[in-house]
């Protein structure tokens, strides 16, 4: 049964992994340690995982069946790949994962359906990615909403699910583009003032902070340029939402 | 950007895992660090990635497409998975994943298109998932290959690749079963039978083994009873499916 004579070799990405898991058994440096434990989520047994976005977040899943763990209702994205694996390594908590991400929506299309779509869940974990129409409908001449009308609205809507689900986790996933496809030099210095309202809107609310375009910004490189990533720039490839759903494991200490 | 104030633990699993990984940085243990040593498989830029087996290697992928690196040509089980978190972890060596599952399947049906299937695609990782079939079909009266016929078809069938592909690393997984839906009474002790095959089969071609049988066998409690993982004792859940994708990358070295 034996392989090659290769020798393990470690990406600085993994140490961080593993020195995040490892937490109180061993570590390779406080800080990291640290920021796992501010991180960690503990899921209990029934918990439900709700995945709550736009189309990066709806990726194709089955909108007539509103049921959790399965596949097609869970679509083929980042929402799909974390629910797979959070249900293979917490078998024993039988989890419910929800996909409610609906393609096209912004922040005013969240709040219109949160009660329905987020509060009568009850989850105990609530992962939200949303920002990319507020900008991009508003390049199209589709929409007129502007940067504070996004900060403001996030804002609500995070203090109105926090009154509504004290006892609930919420995961901001940072907005994010990739400079090709439909995203061009229009979208710029726009896109990067939306980035900062969002995380100002994570920080007020003190909730975990998924960087998803940090994560692309650092994946790009000479071989994997952003086509790689999101063919148009805004939808992410079978490889994008792996490595989005590899990040969000990470960040939330449940990888 | 804080949450709760859980401490991270860590389970035995990923102890293993991230001793495994750590590999010549730190290590839990001597034990484990050699195993992963002998196991790490080094992908190689443009590196072929294929999956062979039945049905649950199939996973209801799209036939009539044999491109590589696509969620419907991948199916929805464990190759999809692996393939999924390979081209998001190894983004910058432009793997090339396919999967070549068919449902169904038996040793010798592998044996008829291994040319086209396999050797033509030049695979530098080569897993195979064979065997249940062989098994099944028996007790349904559909085919009448004994255990004989199983280890000694699969011994020629590895080698014959490792002839026309001696630089390609072959990952043997190990068949399984779960004590629910169509297993019952009449398949032992004749399956257990069949995993002593593989295993010898393995052991002599000096490849990578993934304990799929055993794994489950160790994932089954109180909590989540055989059909957690498997609803027909055969084929696997999405929960099964990804516990298997996570043993596989464990056990690679790639994960």
């Amino acid at each position: 049964m034996q392989n090659k004579e290769n020798t393990p070799t470690m990406t600085r990405r993994k140490a961080i992994q593993c020195a995040a898991a490892l937490g109180g058994i061993a570590a390779l440096g406080t800080t990291t340690r640290a920021h796992a434990a501010e991180n960690t989520i503990k899921l209990k047994a029934n918990d439900v995982v709700l995945f709550q976005g736009d189309s990066i977040t709806d990726a194709g899943r089955d909108k007539k069946d509103q049921s959790s763990n399965r596949i097609p209702t869970l679509g083929n994205g980042y929402a799909r790949m974390i629910s797979e694996q959070l249900l293979g390594e917490y078998s024993e908590l039988k989890l419910q994962c929800y996909n409610r991400g609906i393609s096209g929506h912004k922040v005013p299309d969240l709040q219109k359906r949160w009660q329905k779509d987020t509060i009568d869940l009850n989850p105990a974990v609530l992962s939200i990615l949303i920002g990319v129409n507020d900008i991009w409908h508003m390049l199209n001449g589709n929409y007129d909403g502007t940067v504070e009308d996004y900060e403001n609205g996030f804002t609500q809507l995070l203090a109105d699910t926090k009154k509504a689900l004290p006892d609930t986790t919420i995961v901001i996933c940072e907005p994010f583009v990739l400079r090709c496809g439909a995203v061009n030099d229009d979208w710029f210095p726009e896109f990067t003032n939306r980035l900062a309202a969002a995380r100002r809107v994570a920080e007020k609310a003190k909730v975990i902070w998924v960087p998803f375009q940090d994560m692309f910004d650092k994946a790009i490189t000479e071989e994997t340029p952003p086509s790689y990533w999101a063919g148009d720039g805004v939808h992410p490839t079978m490889a994008g939402h792996a490595l989005m759903a590899k990040t969000w494991m990470d960040v939330t200490g449940l990888g």
